[in-house]
């Protein structure tokens, strides 16, 4: 047992960026700490068969209401964006980066990149969107550019999902505490009874 | 605007099983009732092209994990049937049969069905298990097999299944109210601030 607890995401996943808002107050309830990990969620559906919600028959079209409506349940911003759904490989990028110099400011940019995504519909797949977000938080534009084309960073982004997959992660959001998962922005009231049982 | 709200499911799906348990206290809390509808689920995934649950990797683990640990939440029989799933016509027919002489009599038997499958573990797609479930409580066993084979109840259940993916509905548990879908056990909460919200 740690006292972490691990958000794993796609920074294109809907349902990822409605958990986001609740994941690190969940933790702190309970002496935890969230450690964010975003993640190709299309590497995970390559493998189990899944397809981007958006584009299926009939789902698609609930999905899209149920964005809508979650967001007005939860009271917070939501554009359904365009390009929609993409990989999100460069702010994924750039979180890791981030993410070794400061974890809290690295949490910050994701919450930055996915209030850029579905709140004002930006594309935070392009290189020079994901890297202004990173310098508005005071990264450097340079380095950032640079990190985005790192073998080591390419390298780390690439871990980071095929980790997440052999440990089970096949959607976002994920949220695994002490070795069990718990998938779905919908499932927060199971994680609670879960980190109230554990005895951190 | 009617007093009643749409729960369908299909006999051979574990999250439908645990919503039934949830359905009908919920509507009533509202005063509103719950229409209970068997579909086949399988042609709602023909044209979306999802699989059954326990059959895809990564996924399937989670879900028989899921499916335990939920019983145990809400504390209620589990067993995982062998085989599973499987094509649940005979209860459909069955249960369409006997809706339609007393609705509630239908609704227990739907009740006996999941808890024959999903708590006692025996094969409810077989003719004689749906139709002893039906005996069990006062119909008569020669008439319920005769039904099981009459055209007009095996076209009302295709017809029950093909309205429903009309409608929307592409999973079970896929509860409706008032027009507006919710897919999932997890979504209770959701249907419950539908319900406050409605003028019944």
């Amino acid at each position: 047992m740690a006292n972490t607890i691990e958000f794993y995401f796609d920074f294109s996943s809907p349902y990822g960026y409605f958990a986001s808002f609740k994941v690190d107050s969940l933790a702190k309830k309970f002496g935890r700490t969230a450690i964010w990990k975003p993640i190709l969620i299309g590497a995970a559906f390559r493998q189990t068969g899944a397809k981007p919600l958006a584009d299926i028959p009939i789902k698609g079209d609930y999905c899209r209401h149920d964005w809508q409506r979650m967001s007005t349940h939860m009271e917070v911003p939501w554009v359904l964006p365009d390009p929609f759904p993409i990989a999100a490989i460069a702010p994924g990028r750039v979180y890791y980066w981030l993410s070794d110099q400061n974890m809290e400011l690295a949490k910050q940019y994701a919450n930055d990149v996915y209030k850029a995504y579905f709140a004002d519909g930006r594309n935070i797949s392009e290189p020079d969107i994901a890297v202004e977000i990173a310098a508005n938080l005071g990264a450097d534009r340079d380095d950032t550019h640079q990190a985005l084309q790192d073998e080591s960073v390419k390298q780390r982004f690439t871990a980071e999902t095929n980790t997440a997959i052999e440990l089970g992660v096949f959607g976002s959001p994920f949220i695994v505490v002490d070795g069990e998962g718990f998938w779905g922005s919908d499932r927060m009231w199971m994680i609670k009874k879960k980190l109230q049982q554990s005895k951190w």
